[in-house]
């Protein structure tokens, strides 16, 4: 769980769109297999948090090099992911930082074989204000069909 | 199907932020068991009507005990809902009132079972400004896969 | 593939928002049986690419033909499909021009059948604005379980 600081207040129209395209950028970069433009949506040293994963990705170079070893198994068989971001909450933390929840699907393709929901996740991020956008400083995913993750050490 | 006057206006990026937002956070208190806080997103007197339902529920107490019920059934088999509200349309009716129609998914994941489209929705929405947010007056929901509800008399 | 050019820009809340309420009213009269006004969404000379379809579509008369063809044969079975446009990114071409880019899941239900996710796509398009609203004036559809459409001669 992110240490993040809950705020009632309503996030601006302008900001929740430039965080949304933020998202819808991010994503297809990954999914289009444009990973060094997926990398460059990380902080240098970036955590990524998952209870679909054996243990935490510290630093862009290690959530880079898991990021390329699921996309050549998924390559490997053929199988395209899109990571749908739905339900987009946003809440400023300050000027140059805000945190965000939603809910993630991931839709899994095969050429001729069809396409069905891969994972049901939610996503809690903490996003950083760079000169050219947004990036994400600590990613924390929950996937609903696993247990929570642990209490890290 | 609920009696709100059709109107072309395009709603400012401003209000429909802030109704996507009450969506975000309605959904997800409901989706994670903060009962109380989805049960407060009615107004004592809402009205919700779903051709999922042998009858309409007439009060925010009647449809929260209604939820309270079905949270209790899917957590005695494991399972969670991730409702997902897309193609959100929001049509101003006054100053302090909005009829809203969208495509609601609902998700199920069962830990160690998957996750599966469960249901697929129509929601249509009177929305209703409080001091603190927006509460939803009436409620009426037409499952894809089920016939339509009849004429209440 | 549509000849686009690409933008930085973020574009405003504002104009992302028109752009989704077309697409939310757009899709819900194709999937409600608003053929007409499903119809309307192009432009008279619209061009409609998939590669789910052995040639493109040319002309609106031509996009309506095939949709009331494919309408007929889902009403025949009983299914009704909603296409749930996600991850929306817009970049503005001219003043009354824009390139979008989006994520369209399929569902499908059929009552009494369940519902199922049908088919994952990308979308792009290219709307541009009419005195009335926006209206598509080319369409390309991919759809991620088929091969990619050859090149068009």
């Amino acid at each position: 769980m992110p240490e993040t600081v809950s705020t009632p207040a309503v996030v601006s129209a302008d900001l929740y769109q430039e965080i949304h395209q933020f998202y819808a950028r991010h994503m297809y970069a990954g999914d289009s297999g444009d990973l060094d433009g997926w990398a460059a949506g990380f902080t240098e040293d970036a955590v990524f948090v998952s209870n679909g994963l054996p243990e935490p990705l510290e630093g862009r170079a290690a959530i880079d090099a898991a990021t390329r070893a699921g996309h050549a198994a998924r390559a490997g068989r053929g199988a395209v992911h899109r990571h749908i971001v739905t339900m987009l909450d946003v809440r400023p933390q300050d000027a140059d930082s805000v945190a965000t929840r939603s809910y993630v699907l991931v839709v899994e393709s095969v050429p001729e074989g069809g396409s069905k929901l891969h994972v049901s996740t939610v996503l809690e991020d903490r996003l950083v204000r760079a000169d050219d956008g947004w990036r994400v400083a600590g990613r924390w995913v929950s996937r609903d069909d696993l247990p929570a993750a642990p209490a890290t050490s």
